[in-house]
């Protein structure tokens, strides 16, 4: 069975192509600058080798689609230079689309009907950066590739089995239900990857495992995985919550909000696009939203730099801990993302100073750790392993699509 | 030297007289129902003869000030019942005001002269429910009282020391000294008399000692206190954030502001309003924000009490943990205020299954503690030990005032 991923941005548009039998991808790829002058594909087959085109000026998604699929079939400019990896699109029995917001409803991948489109149209406002322009790949890979089955695998469905008391904020109650104000998750899938991939490596059931998971990436999360399920996360209602990000503040005192709308004349749009877009480690270092950059600049002597790097590596130990403690001892702390795979200082400063807990990291393993596989960097007296796992969300969205393509047949 | 302690409030007044040199509180009492027409004043003296009496209808703070003054002096309708503790006005060498916001500038116990009262004020747009009434006990007590010398003895004061890390949020970096957005810290009175008992308790030099510090009251902080002073703590620019509270939610998801208002059509007002005095024990249980209303409560089954309650231990846990990891290794976790001294269901759930951390309650120890003196209700093999101390903020503003009175002399 061949499964194709999609991850849809506004402007952008991710894929990847599995055959399911042996869960390797078959060829990748980005297009880029959607519904711009510059619209480009880059597509890359699984020996390595790369195409990158230009694609016609104003390019829409489903334009975008119809080129990755061509490519696949080793069709058109760029599937000229790759060559095919599949002879015809009806070899694409599913479909894989990443949605972020699945609300109250959807905890589980689904087959996309009416029904279906229809909760995830009512998230749109719980998710009005993502789920939006999620549908519009839905759509467009529905135009392309009619008859495949299409699935929607949520970013929230994996932190579904979460309890009351960590579902709930201390707000007024009725606000839940009437307002659907509800602690959801995000990185669903990544940290699902991760910790069944943990489970695999320490060779234990994931049912007899817990785990505090830690996806560092441009979006930051920390969750809490206890026999095979999120226990607790970081980020709840939006985005917004938890720990600091690129750009994103994570958890701050709700009543700077009303303050700064109230006291000092801002308007709330202005505060909540800088809470979500100027903030983070691009807001408190004034240099870059990228933690290499961050690094780099307070390797030399940048305090601001400094000062972003030392507030983000505290509110990580912060949720490590917390989640510890809420959760009880766990058998390791993972790290994944973009940071938490190959930023091996943050790394370094995250684990220091946790041996009470029963972290203990080997700093020369650390060093060597190249991110791209599973590692353990912990020392051999560590009572809670530290691993460091390369993730693969495209990996967790294709087999929820296999699933349930698997039953139809 | 006798310094008289304030805590004003909107419509009450607390004070208490202490004699310094034993630090033994002479008499305390609380005016209350200030402005109404069933304003009284209860006075104690340390025999424990109280008298309460009505006040004349709208009696304001200033008249409030002059009858407890005249019952410590053994006049009055209270005075006469309970006899007096000072012979005259003037042995008041020193009046201690708790003043809940200091700002950036005042980082100690200060003598309010002209700027301190601009300074004090100029903190009203920081803590708008506090300052402005602590300012009215001010002006009150220097009317009654002018030849005292006043000091303001701040809440945010202990947590000066806290570091640049702690101090500043991960937002746009000039929010912080534009819009004096930092992180304050709040109840410092109260985790500076529970980590020096601590600190005496174990016969270690304050600098050498480590603590965790859990105030739980009506309003809820957890303090990291290293080397006698604040490390880190919950609560940072408002009293809004952090643990969960009676009638506070504590930290949430900045987002659900906006998401209220802009989506839902809330007014601004009402949301901030009810995430302060709707939300936390009260707004989750539906019931009271009293911990003992919402134990019995859900003692008797009711669901909604007993989610409340495991969202305010794991919110408890949460910062536990959280603090130990950023701070790292800890000599002792204190409870302090009203549920930290009496609740002993609470402590016990917070302190469960936190072995792991080195923190093992003796569930024998918590049971017989009264709350009420200097406690240690850990296990005798627990590395990290568990204090029970009964708070005593008035001490500490007292000894602040009486500092500067004696420097005076």
């Amino acid at each position: 069975m061949k499964v194709l991923v999609i991850n849809c941005g506004s402007s952008s548009l991710k894929y990847d192509v599995f055959e399911m039998e042996t869960e390797k991808s078959l060829a990748r790829g980005l297009i880029d600058a959607i519904g711009s002058s510059h619209a480009n594909l880059t597509h890359r087959i699984a020996s390595g080798t790369e195409a990158k085109i230009a694609l016609p000026a104003d390019t829409d998604h489903e334009g975008g689609v119809k080129r990755l699929v061509e490519a696949l079939c080793g069709r058109g400019e760029a599937g000229a230079k790759t060559g095919p990896v599949i002879s015809s699109p009806d070899e694409i029995d599913a479909v894989g689309h990443r949605v972020v917001h699945g609300g109250e409803r959807l905890t589980e991948p689904a087959v996309i009907d009416k029904e279906v489109l229809q909760i995830v149209t009512d998230n749109n406002e719980l998710a009005p950066l993502h789920n939006p322009v999620n549908l519009m790949g839905i759509y467009a890979a529905q135009h392309v590739l009619p008859k495949a089955m299409h699935v929607a695998v949520l970013d929230t469905a994996f932190h579904s089995s979460m309890g009351p008391a960590m579902k709930h904020y201390p707000i007024p109650y009725d606000w839940h239900a009437k307002y659907r104000i509800y602690r959801y998750g995000f990185h669903g899938n990544s940290h699902q990857y991760v910790s069944e991939e943990g489970a695999r490596f320490l060779a234990k059931p994931p049912e007899q495992t817990a785990f505090v998971t830690c996806h560092l990436g441009n979006g930051c999360t920390i969750a809490a995985v206890k026999a095979g399920r999120t226990y607790d996360i970081s980020m709840g209602f939006t985005p917004l919550e938890g720990l600091m990000m690129g750009t994103r503040s994570g958890s701050i005192d709700a009543a700077i909000v009303p303050f700064l709308v109230q006291n000092k004349g801002l308007s709330m749009e202005e505060v909540f696009t800088s809470l979500q877009k100027k903030s983070g480690l691009l807001g408190v270092s004034g240099k870059s939203n990228d933690m290499r950059r961050v690094q780099e600049a307070a390797d030399a002597g940048d305090t601001r730099c400094q000062l972003a790097i030392e507030m983000f590596v505290n509110r990580c130990k912060m949720w490590i801990g917390g989640l510890l403690a809420e959760m009880g001892r766990a058998d390791a702390v993972i790290f994944t993302g973009g940071i938490g795979q190959f930023a091996k200082a943050i790394r370094q400063r995250v684990c220091k100073n946790l041996d009470h807990m029963g972290i203990v990291l080997d700093e020369q393993a650390n060093q060597a750790a190249t991110g791209k596989s599973i590692e353990c960097i912990s020392a051999s007296s560590s009572p809670v392993k530290i691993l460091v796992i390369s993730t693969n969300e495209e990996l967790v969205i294709a087999r929820g699509a296999a699933k349930l393509a698997g039953k139809a047949d």
